[in-house]
């Protein structure tokens, strides 16, 4: 994967370069809590790892796909480019998802939420979101109204064979 | 209110006692991959922080209304009670969703994700979810397509005057 910068995702507000990947130089800081909720500038508040939760919703069903993380660089080039890129915290590198998978999300709609620390993308969703091989990952109910030990219920079946689909490339 | 604990909130795995909230004294800790994706058991993934991302759909509309953060504790009365309680991060207290403005979350449907390190609630919201007087959190949308400074679009009006909802009593 290229390194920053990359076509197509030019900085929303380049104030200096890094080599930091969790560091953000790409949007100005944050500012008190009545321009946070009620401004219109995005200011996201990245926590300490530099990430941001994205919350993903299918744009025809509502259902919740999938919730990721974001840095500046991966917010910069979701906006810039309609298509959802993610931090992996895993990998600890940027992400485009479906490279992979070819299960790629676009983006119908943005929003950021009142402190702006979250944001939520509705997308279309090619094939399934989930590694496992599922359309949505929370394909597990947690039964409620239970005090004791609980067990989870499967409500989604497998669309895709991850061994498949993430098979590596000769 | 009360330290644990409280009536209706029996512990689902109770290891054992200790007076940090942040610490998870009631789940079992997660295992291997597989048995996180794959299995029956509810061992969620909470953070260095002792927290879980939890996202709030609006049961009948879809919209996502909040995300919020929950401890063991509050996972554990949420699941037990089925009212939605979170833990506070900025007042480092468990927080009963409309404990202050009336607007209680009761939950319809919870849903955890496929490492374990998110919970999705379906809720029936009293009046609005966010503080600033909105039904949802995210009122404002991030236009997509731009690489320069973007200014976001407010889409939802005021349900309620927060300063109203939110005062003291005597």
């Amino acid at each position: 994967m290229r390194e920053f910068p990359v076509a197509g995702a030019a900085p929303v507000l380049a104030l200096k370069r890094s080599s930091k990947m969790a560091e953000n130089v790409l949007f100005a800081p944050p500012g008190a809590p009545s321009e946070l909720e009620e401004g219109a500038a995005l200011t996201p508040k990245f926590g300490p790892d530099g990430l941001i939760s994205c919350v993903v919703t299918d744009a025809a069903s509502g259902t919740v796909l999938m919730v990721a993380h974001m840095n500046a660089e991966a917010l910069t080039k979701t906006i810039a480019t309609g298509e959802a890129w993610y931090f992996s915290r895993s990998r600890g590198a940027l992400w485009r998802k479906g490279e992979s998978s070819g299960h790629f999300q676009r983006v119908v709609e943005m929003r950021i939420d009142c402190d702006q620390d979250a944001v939520w993308i509705k997308v279309e969703q090619t094939g399934g979101a989930c590694h496992t091989g599922r359309r949505s990952c929370f394909y597990r109910a947690v039964p409620l109204g239970k005090s004791g030990t609980v067990a989870l219920e499967f409500r989604d079946e497998r669309l895709f064979d991850p061994a498949e689909v993430y098979r590596k490339r000769d």
